[in-house]
């Protein structure tokens, strides 16, 4: 995981912020004590496991005093009955916590089994051929479900408009053409470790990006023969240098694997994160 | 929509700066011109909208100067191919709110949507029965859920921890019984316009609850005859004052309307919140 | 107290950087050294023992290291002289943190002490009479006064203008009539666990709301006899769900017996909060 | 008023947030419509008025379409019944604005009519002797009780611990002694604009303090009589230059006159800032 | 520009606080009147332009009606004495923002001036070698920094630890040696539109970096005879695809030119950022 | 040291964030052990230290793990090769802080260095003439340049324009006059504890400020010897109150010892701070 980007722990906490406002009202009536308890993150159904580091930030922001320990290793596969990790601290600290951390958790967890589900679909293609993310997150959790992603064996897109250049079908109209967008692109003042990247729909625009000198070409909407010529196209033109290609645009569980049949380097999908259901896990206080 | 909350707006804000960081490089290398570009939202498949405010305020955040014009009315039944709205700005602008707005207003409609099936599924029983949201919602994303919902035709539940009084099994065990539950609760200094819900697993719990005075029950996890008996109790108990019934738990669209059909008020359900997948929208420069 | 609001913690730092600023320039000149030092808190009047939790979380804030200790009760009555607290850590910390720590403990005591005189006033009527505060409070310390209202023998009315419905003059005015509003409010959206208070003015309107079915009735202004009136009128109308009835307006020490006699339930009052004269403390280094 | 400091609008916005929380729910439950309507904010008692603009700037943060018009000049004597200020906008918004600026003007023409009740009381001996305040004040809102202050005709006391050196009894100890204190911060690194006061308990203290060459001396809680002698020996002792005398300690409206006649240069007060009753004013929608 | 990125607007409010606090005191004695002002902004020496936009921001932030003109091209070269820009507004306000518009503007001519001093030095062999920046910049003022850096004609490097990934000699310790450093970037995680650069210090780490495949490489700190040879063994092994070398270390205005004669790509500098003297500027009211 | 300021740890996180976003990529790729390191900050060149108590807040902040032991004392002369600090913890958190705390301490050892080189420039005049800084400061670093200056052997003046009135040819024309404006500012409402100092140009301002009764007057670019005229006058017309005198403008290595000579108190210096070139400060893993 690395260092928490202070970026996810302002997050958390804002979410926090919005659950519990002035207070949890029915803990305040009902647990007065100071009695410590300890709770259980169970899973009520089958996943891969990814999200806990958040889950146990959670805990941290609420109450210093609670102690979390994660009993199985993200990106793990985790049967229905398997329990996740162990909290011990005051009852009323854990539920002020327990709905936040399940709803990061549950999302994650969601995400982390989606994005398997495509990545086993083509585990033959692997690893030349692999399953990416895109920009159609949740607002304000992009690095926590890029973070599922991996964890779900697939591999990540640029993390925002900041760190990688993608040329689309806008800016290409604005700049009057593939060959003038790429042109301009070079030129321009960004920093040298970004490569360029750009959408293309048929072949004639292949064709115009790989001579402009793009570093990876979109595959936009194509279809699977459609794509099958534009890998032919490449290895045929580049004998040197490996172009990289990426199928984007309807992309399912039912085509990806003749997707990734084409020999396309890269398939992306909004879908894994944008519409994975949540898992199913309760926290349960023993 | 009324005043939008400021917690609201500074969530998109933050929403805003994980996608475009230090700036979109991509349009600083091929967007350099100040033309002025139009474009629109168009629906890529059918759905209930709700969030074109939220989207707009997203345009707002990023240019001042951008005109956003909503066509359609939130809450209405979308065809595909039906334009959503009209947006006019600098293409730079444009481009640098388009993924933030999509991805909140494509998870919305998809909220509106999922809930209004469930709605339709039981609208002979209307407006006695009503399909109600939970806590489950994502991070920090909890209060335009909750309006997505309501677009669907659903009610809320409690926004939060502190605004409802939801005494769950761990504050029972805690208290000593649903009795002993209920009365803390009463006598304890929360202010006189809360309302006291209590969670009963059989009808031992429920009847004890109806002593004890609760407003509410939820009835968790019930099977469909034991809520039958549930409405009956209560009706037969309670002549004059209408204690409210839950029902809560493993709500689907299968079995919603044989719920419904027992007679409770409210169905609960996370789902309709966690786990809509994302209505299908594109915006386009034209 | 149980778990430290985030808001709370918040307005305490932005409270702390008021006075400090850029530093404290006279302990910088003369508090070279590192010692360690010891202080006290004491009662140089007579009151109602209020807010140490929030003094002490002034202290962490400006120094980790210091260690408070509170010596008496929240909500106790203290007599002049005695000490309240104690406190180590670097003599520099402590006088950081002492003006503001004392300035709420100083304003939140006062308020405990002048809620507590009005409930000693009316203690023949507890608890079926509550005196209550309202949202008459100083801006950002709404959380900390209903804290020493509470702490003062007092109760809450709602937090803000989101966790209770309360149909003011304004509103009756837009909807036309006590009736329509009440209707208004019972079939509008918002969430099962909140009751419907109204305002009114006279016996007219009491009935109106009473029909209305409203869960609570703020009597505004009205005289004493009136107030009586209103009590019998309800006994009479409504055998078996108790409506709440709230005095409201001009409640002072010297009346507030007189219409506690009424029979009324609750007693709202502006002055315990927004009028009461600061408690007398000091913090004196040892 | 100047420009309104980045910190007050900060706080005010922070007020708001605590009162509307996710929304005001009566108002969204009854007024639905768009209609513009008037308010005007009238006394309910007589006072100095101060704080017209941190309650237009409250207005304005909610809706910037408000419309706020001050009828009435800061620092003038206000009577009963008469109307501060006209404000339109969208109902809802009003409503939403109207209790914290109302809590916020309130307080601070309560301060500026009892602070203005010391300035009459020793206004033969104006303007060589001042009324001044301390930091006894509201958490985060001294910016706006000191501009009270100077409305009632009271001057300020420094804003915090940063713009001002007062050294205290515990830094004399720290130091050992009022002339090793004074020499300190003499040759201490605080920057050249500022003076040096200290506080002194008896005779001896203020001539060690004289001798040091102290800027302004606080005498701490003396008796009148020894307030008299500290004048002449001030007078007698320094032709030159005139050190400014503090009188500070136990002030009351009815021993204030006394003290001014002693011909100190200033008189500061805790109380009219940290005690001063809330005056009444009404907000009404016409 | 394109839009001014929210952390920037967020840096240059704080710095705003820093210096104003709770306001300007001297101005609220003298600037009592509402008078407009006109005041205009003087180069007293020469240099190149470059934070117009930055300094018309800051006078937006302390008042929206002021009127901010910019009268010279970003990046051109100014002479002593030409007028740069026309602001009017009110005094007070004019008089809050002088003071942090022009510490930013002076800053970043005196980069843009001293980085133009290093590509004039290396003209003739633009565009193929570029003068680059560092992280080496003032905290919080990268974005502006680097903007200034592009002004004066040079290229910028990453901008932080996310957006590029450079393989310091700490990694290749850690890793084990230049080629699995490589590797292990290389199929690590990051997305594919990042090129991986990597630093070394002799001839056999070049040799070892060009076999694993790095993008580009860093000869840190080699002599002048080390880069030739380092220049032409890329030019001899790679036929078909340019790796980019980047000097780095010790650049001197001295010695740039006999770098760029070696060949290489990329020339950086910390010192164009972190000490390039202050250009001289001045604000004055006419 | 005394407390760090919350304004100072903010801007510091704000730094780190600039410099880490989302994470650092290269450190994820290959520091994935746990390994704890052990670093050095070695000088590459001779300064005075000041700054390691904020480098130490940068390690703190980015890892409460991390043990920071500084070597040398604040304001010490530092040799070339001395080790000013260890660092201790997980190689990845030390890399992660490396920048950050590096540009800092660089900018302020650069900062202490110059003006000890005027310090020492005028050695012989010291302590009855010191050398002082400026508002030329780099946004939201002034305490800590502040603070650097202080290590280099200067004084400091005002800190913000809240804490000092300094009355410049601007406010001079609004007020008109000298003496218009220090009789302005003295019966204006500013607090007792702040001085007055007042900006001439040449020897007829000076007598207006000094009849008018300034308490320091800045001579702004005058010659040497109208200097010597301006101090000569303050000597004579001033028997018993010592008006302090300000020497400001264009003050350079070369010709500080000359404007000390004249007898002048302060002579202040924006260049110390705005143009300080950095020192060369290295932190190495060991």
């Amino acid at each position: 995981m690395g260092i928490m980007p202070a970026q996810v722990t302002r997050f958390l906490s804002m979410s926090l912020e919005e659950d519990l406002g002035p207070g949890d009202i029915t803990s305040a009536l009902l647990l007065t004590g100071n009695q410590r308890s300890k709770a259980v993150f169970t899973a009520k159904s089958g996943f891969i496991l990814a999200g806990l580091p958040f889950a146990q930030e959670v805990f941290r922001l609420v109450d210093g005093g609670i102690k979390f320990k994660p009993l199985l290793k993200e990106g793990s596969k985790v049967q229905k009955g398997a329990v996740l990790a162990e909290i011990t601290g005051q009852a009323a600290s854990l539920l002020a916590a327990e709905r936040v951390s399940l709803n990061i958790l549950q999302h994650l967890c969601g995400i982390a089994t989606l994005t398997n589900s495509y990545v086993q679909a083509i585990k033959e293609f692997l690893p030349s051929t692999k399953i990416v993310d895109t920009r159609k997150t949740m607002p304000s959790m992009r690095y926590m479900e890029k973070y599922a992603v991996r964890m779900g064996g697939g591999g990540n897109h640029r993390f925002g408009l900041y760190d990688g250049i993608l040329i689309k079908d806008n800016h290409i109209k604005a700049a009057g053409g593939i060959k003038k967008a790429v042109a301009l692109a070079k030129k321009g003042g960004m920093h040298h470790l970004l490569k360029i990247e750009i959408e293309v729909e048929d072949l004639k625009g292949l064709k115009d990006a790989l001579e402009a000198g793009a570093d990876v070409i979109m595959l936009d909407n194509m279809s699977i023969p459609m794509m099958e010529q534009a890998v032919k196209l490449c290895k045929k033109g580049k004998k040197d240098k490996t172009v990289l290609l990426e199928a984007s645009g309807n992309v399912t569980l039912e085509n990806v694997r003749s997707i990734a049949q084409t020999g396309v380097d890269l398939i992306s999908s909004g879908s894994i994160t944008h519409s994975a259901p949540a898992a199913d896990i309760s926290m349960r206080i023993i």
